[in-house]
């Protein structure tokens, strides 16, 4: 089933954005069966929509757009989408419920807002339960055309839970059949050697992707066609056979997330000690729901002050082996299991760049030490020069730690 | 101008790339006076690319194609275009002495390298200073293509070095000027309200864009041609007399950039109690590089014992309002100036969801309360019901009640 993905935005076109909706939605729409043979943007232009979409419904059988349903007069879809298909707009009590729904708590409804419940009149109104504009799906001679928000969580919210779900029943789309695993104590390289000969003798038509993603080591093993989920499932035991208690998850959910049950499911609680992170280690802990349970506090030890004050890190060992160190990271995990008075700690301390680094301690050395009660180990990790991959990389190295050292 | 961008590539098209090329070419033409009016990705497929391009140029002047140009079998750009073109490859020795000076220094000249020296017949070689793939210049009719290659690095320097000028120097293109503002206090909507007269008073070719982003307001305002800016300056001047304080910058960069420049220039330093947000301030503070000149640290008190022990608010006032209160983040600010040491912090307690809510305080309910050395403002916010979302509102609401206070 061919499929095309059209932002509409000016603000794409002048490069004010990047683009990362596209990136997701190709890859949900190509698991559950769906070719994405091309990816357009245009402007909030009506000619140029009305003539797009034309054009790429010669080529494809569905047509996906984000974005220009917004209350503002730059945004003009919908309208546009009423010309194209000849219709008008009309008001939708269903859709200002919703949108009263979702707007209830936080702010008034004024006019703008209130307009959001007019819709095209032929076409499938989808309610949007987490955003003010509603989705529109349009199926002639059928081909469909899927309008949904720019705004990335709403438009996931929706792909997720409605479009896709609703796309596959229309066109049965054979999916692919697929497991994803996260696995800890390996090199990508060490682990590419490990299962070289159960690679090389997987069934006709699977495929192993090694999924990038910085500090955590995912593998996506796939293969068209339910009919094969046997033959998957074969495989899988075969894998576990080969990697154990290295597999930390088998699906493709972020480690924090992974953490939270482990440390729910033992009881143990938890608490961050963090320097070159600065706090990014409790954030991915506390953004999953329900952490509160596990998770008790956090200590950001950016100041060495910090560190000493309120971490009881040995000012001696900062002025022996600098900040970056294992008996300063070895102190702050010790100190968090302390201060916080949890069972499992997470310390960090590095040099994220661009500035701070030495010959001996160059930008990316970094320094994670967890800690289970008694048990403590501290590791050194040598990662690249950018910053914000560094904190991402140094957030997940050290989530994977704490996990090898939970399975053992 | 008209000038399209066309990525080749199938990792575009399955999302296994996040394409952040393409938005900064867009930007780097548009304020070189080019309209980009469309971006599209296609695979790496010879029949799509030259249709596409066919279909392209009906439209636009100038095509800028990335991607495809490597030495392996899934390139087939180069081969494609001498297709297109009617033209033929033919073997050129400055390009090999080019890839032999680019290559020297860091790998030996293998035959795949080595055939990169073979350029359509009939265009205009730009040598590639930074990689092994010549860029191509096609004019037709004065309709110009350029193929030139999808690595960031290599893209971007010769975007710069050589592709823009030459395309400036062939079209006196006429570039836009623009302003961005970011501004506090409002809703979409009511922005859009609030502005309503003015905005439909805009001289004639004026635009403006909203930009939205979760507690915080984005405007552009935009005219194309150098000769406009005074008109510009003008409807700038108008803006603040209708917005005033509300507009916290006039560049489109990150909060946490704008109060690192206020406190740096302030001489003042900042931590962070965090609750609800649960680190998520300290993270966005610290991915600016230089951070530590101001940020000494941060506590995350996701439990009442760490708020109590590290933060010292007093447990009679969560006794009696709550840890969600105008006494706790209170208590929370003025202790994470005393324990980190800092003039300035930011504190934070709230009910992110989904769990969690009560009658009195639903989900979405925020406390903020910012301190800069003895002034202390305690405000209390009603946000959405989505947990992701709450905790970047809440940490972007935060650092611009922190910058309201700085502008006082």
């Amino acid at each position: 089933m061919k499929t095309a993905i059209i932002t509409i935005g000016d603000e794409i076109l002048i490069g004010q954005i990047v683009d990362t909706n596209t990136a997701w939605m190709a890859q949900k729409l190509t698991n559950a069966g769906f070719d994405v043979t091309e990816k357009i943007s245009i402007g909030d232009n009506a000619r140029q929509i009305k003539d797009t979409i034309a054009d790429v419904f010669t080529r494809v059988d569905v047509i996906l757009t984000t974005g220009g349903i917004g209350p503002t007069k730059d945004d003009i879809t919908k309208k546009t989408l009423c010309e194209y298909y000849g219709t008008e707009l009309i008001f939708d009590d269903s859709v200002l419920a919703n949108i009263q729904n979702v707007v209830s708590t936080w702010t008034a409804l004024n006019p703008l807002t209130h307009d959001q419940a007019y819709v095209p009149k032929d076409c499938t109104v989808i309610q949007n339960k987490v955003g003010t504009a509603p989705i529109t799906w349009f199926d002639r001679n059928d081909k469909v055309l899927v309008s949904m928000p720019g705004v990335p969580y709403e438009m996931k919210f929706n792909m997720e839970n409605e479009i896709i779900p609703r796309l596959q029943s229309k066109y049965s789309a054979e999916a692919y059949v697929s497991k994803v695993f996260i696995v800890v104590g390996y090199t990508e390289s060490a682990l590419a050697i490990h299962l070289t000969d159960w690679e090389n003798n997987l069934p006709e038509g699977f495929g192993l992707a090694y999924l990038p993603s910085p500090g955590v080591m995912k593998l996506r093993l796939f293969v068209k066609g339910e009919e094969r989920r046997h033959e998957l499932e074969e495989e899988i035991v075969k894998l576990y056979n080969l990697l154990d208690k290295a597999i930390v998850a088998d699906r493709d959910i972020p480690l924090e997330k992974i953490l939270g049950e482990h440390l729910l499911s033992s009881g143990l609680t938890i608490g961050t000690a963090e320097s070159c992170t600065g706090g990014n280690i409790a954030h991915l802990i506390t953004s999953i729901a329900g952490s509160s349970e596990y998770f008790k506090g956090g200590i950001v030890s950016y100041s060495n002050e910090v560190k000493c004050n309120i971490l009881k890190v040995s000012a001696s060992n900062i002025e022996k082996d600098g900040a970056v160190s294992c008996s300063v990271v070895t102190d702050m995990a010790k100190g968090a299991q302390k201060a916080l008075n949890v069972d499992c700690a997470i310390a960090v301390s590095g040099i994220a760049g661009p500035g701070g680094g030495t010959d001996e301690k160059p930008v990316g050395t970094v320094w994670i030490a967890t800690a289970i009660g008694e048990r403590l180990v501290a590791k050194k990790y040598q990662m690249g020069k950018n910053r914000d991959m560094n904190i991402i990389r140094a957030s997940n190295t050290a989530m994977m730690q704490l996990l090898e050292m939970l399975n053992e």
